[in-house]
């Protein structure tokens, strides 16, 4: 795209596209004629928009967070380390209070690299697969595995093949993301329980060992990771994931000589639990300093990549969010908390801990808001919530939307964040912020999730829709 | 992200994830009870969007385009190729007819890369700017050109300096693009007129060169190219785009030595004029042959990079849905046409000749849809057409627009394209495809707009969405 010669001729040594880019911007008008009211948080929230496009943190701190933290898993030197980072920087925002606060986490380790073989395919010979043991999954033993290879499409598959068609084998649950739904994470939560309880489900049949075919919409050769977890019924067998496009050779070799055969070798270990720290930062509330509104992503990441998307991105959101707060001289109602929740990728641990300390302290969290779907443009937010309260909260909420429409966001009922589930009993409104999902399980844990796949527009853009919401929380309340 | 074990365990064995995100699909009821047609009119749009993100062909058609024909500005092999390889394409889909329609388009060529130096500054002695000379840009002498640099932020600046201060130097324009409009677009708009105007302005006081700041938000090495036009009344002086890092660094420097001296040589030439072709392909109306929708983006790029965002993405787009639109077995009642422009970066020559001849052959254009703002996640649409029917049709159109806001498409007024311009004269209404403008003016007329910055479902999602409103057009006409 450019503009025309043509088009400069018509207003020769002047700036025509100032004004025609301004007859693009619609910003829809609430009501005939504005209050004060409507005009003040209009200026305030272009502001907050303002600054964050102009003057934002979050993608030096990404920075900082990727390259000189880089990615860690709940338990590892990497987690230790993310949380001195936060603190530290946390430190520097002259916020009322900074605060780690202690919580025993899992401590699973991949050790040495996984090494998954196809062994003497007529058409290949022997060749390794891009493989990535899921988080969770028991070691095999030093010389590894060997089966033969079994491919299941369905769980009703798997069933009608029973133990006679399993035994022995390795299964390789191959049924790929539905690359037709709109919502990338509706592909992801249509496929996803293959990794999740893929591994005792074929274990339940005797299986020795359980290929998944990786999280992605794209055919690439980065495996994705995640947790998954034994039912306790069954032996534990080693569970691993494969690239989309190994999953793809190894079916079309399936069918065309009839049978494959797979060594697999898995160095992990569960070691003891290990003591971490959700790290937590505020501005206290001026009128009701025990209702919280709280905004957070989670700190612990995947072993591979960086943890850019997930959650990195998340995390310098919510604590640019308080900076920003706290820069324009906003003095909060209630208290407005950041949270940087530990072990959400494999354990929920942090989380849990957060909302037990919660309620000893008989805190009410009037709103906690979750960044948790990557550095995306931002989309909107979902609500959700107890339903003895919800209906009333979303109610009021949804009447705020337009002050929002003018940056693209929409609201909606649904799911909102794992950290803040735990929250949800005690009656206050949860929100996930939405931004757009289409690239999310390009990088999803994943070694491609990187600094450099995160947009620092996209992510100051989502920096700014969660400060703005939280702006008009804490004003009109719920 | 990931879903928790709780939550997993709370549904042993079952599948919840679907459920859980059924939840939040929030497809907006039309009305209270829908009637059969708005039935329809939702599951046909359900398909197009399903057969775009199984079965679409733009992704794997910019594949070849971008690797095998590679960048195409007009006049040049690659234009040529382009032409071959788009009519060859349309030729496999059973259009009911697929043309070449003759324009005489410039031919402007860079020649040997250009070289702009500063020459001994104190701090880094004598270093190159990553530089790419404006399209339409006189080369320099042989030798090159030298002069001190004269650093300019606004057009009241470099008039207050006048003819004392600029004569013989080198104009620096660093006026940058404003990072806190939300729309990208808006921020080139108030930028690119040093990039358009600039070495005129310059010339007019006597300057013998200019520099200008890229037009990117972004701070990288990429020097981006783009259209220039001299205005007759001053000296032709050579123009050439610095990357943004280099415009900091010169700025810094300026500011810290007090001067700088920079040489430059360009090796552009301007040849006589090529014949090119617009490339075009239709399936007749059955009701109204007459009558034309019309879906377009432009052939030609820059001659650098692979043209992948700039258009490639609007001409596979373009060519994809008139494909659904064959293979959903789509009858229109209008003509729905394909027209892939020549010469939109450098004359809009392509776009001028098809309104004239689309004049001469007495064709109504009852809507022309441009999608030139890159391959990325959809927005909406912007509405533009001539005043004297433009309110009418406008207020038909946005009737539609709750079919699509499932898909998150929003419907503006606003400009819509260079190429279908021409035909606004003709009383129809005119279209512009918006997807989200964040991630555009990284790439914009660099080397760095290649393939791997195209996501492919972001890509299929607005083939889809074009799509989609044209089957809305053609059914409820205007």
């Amino acid at each position: 795209m450019h503009y025309s010669k043509n088009y400069f001729l018509n207003f020769k040594f002047v700036s025509p596209l100032a004004l025609f880019f301004s007859a693009q911007i619609c910003f829809t008008p609430l009501v005939a004629a504005q209050t004060t009211e409507q005009t003040a948080d209009i200026d305030f929230i272009k502001k907050i928009y303002e600054q964050s496009l102009s003057d934002g943190r979050c993608y030096p701190w990404l920075t900082s967070l990727t390259k000189g933290v880089g990615n860690r898993l709940s338990g590892s030197t990497g987690a230790e380390k993310a949380v001195t980072w936060s603190k530290t920087t946390l430190d520097t925002l002259g916020l009322d209070s900074v605060w780690l606060q202690p919580v025993m986490v899992p401590h699973w380790e991949r050790g040495n690299p996984e090494k998954v073989v196809v062994i003497k395919s007529k058409q290949f010979g022997t060749f390794d697969l891009h493989a990535l043991a899921l988080g969770g999954s028991i070691a095999t033993p030093k010389k590894g595995i060997q089966g033969e290879v079994v491919e299941i499409k369905s769980w009703e598959q798997l069933k009608n093949m029973g133990e006679s068609g399993i035994k022995g084998k390795i299964v390789f649950l191959n049924r790929p993301m539905d690359a037709t739904r709109i919502r990338a994470f509706e592909a992801y939560g249509g496929a996803v329980d293959q990794r999740v309880v893929g591994a005792s489900r074929a274990a339940q049949y005797g299986a020795v060992g359980v290929l998944v075919r990786s999280m992605g919409l794209r055919l690439d050769d980065y495996p994705h990771t995640g947790a998954m977890r034994y039912d306790s019924a069954f032996p534990k067998i080693p569970a691993v994931a494969i690239s989309t496009n190994d999953a793809e050779k190894l079916s079309k070799l399936l069918k065309e000589e009839g049978s494959a055969k797979v060594s697999m070798r898995l160095n992990c270990r569960e070691l003891p639990d290990v003591l971490s720290y959700n790290v937590i930062g505020e501005i206290r509330g001026s009128e009701k300093p025990t209702n919280v509104i709280l905004v957070g992503g989670h700190l612990d990441s995947w072993d591979v990549g960086e943890g850019a998307h997930d959650d990195g991105a998340g995390c310098v959101q919510s604590m640019d969010v308080i900076r920003h707060l706290k820069r324009m001289g906003y003095r909060p109602r209630h208290t407005i908390r950041c949270v940087l929740f530990m072990n959400e990728e494999n354990g929920l641990r942090g989380g849990r801990q957060y909302a037990a300390e919660a309620k000893r302290k008989g805190e009410f969290h009037l709103c906690s808001i979750e960044t948790d779907a990557g550095g995306f443009t931002p989309r909107g937010f979902s609500f959700d919530g107890d339903e003895a309260v919800f209906g009333k909260f979303y109610e009021k909420i949804v009447k705020l939307q337009p002050l929002l429409e003018p940056y693209n966001l929409k609201f909606s009922k649904g799911g909102s964040g794992a950290d803040i589930g735990p929250l949800k009993s005690e009656k206050g409104l949860l929100s996930g912020f939405q931004p757009d999902s289409q690239r999310y399980f390009d990088y999803h844990h994943t070694a491609a999730d990187v600094l450099e796949v995160v947009n620092k527009r996209e992510l100051e853009l989502g920096a700014a829709s969660l400060t703005a919401l939280i702006y008009l929380l804490d004003k009109y309340g719920l």
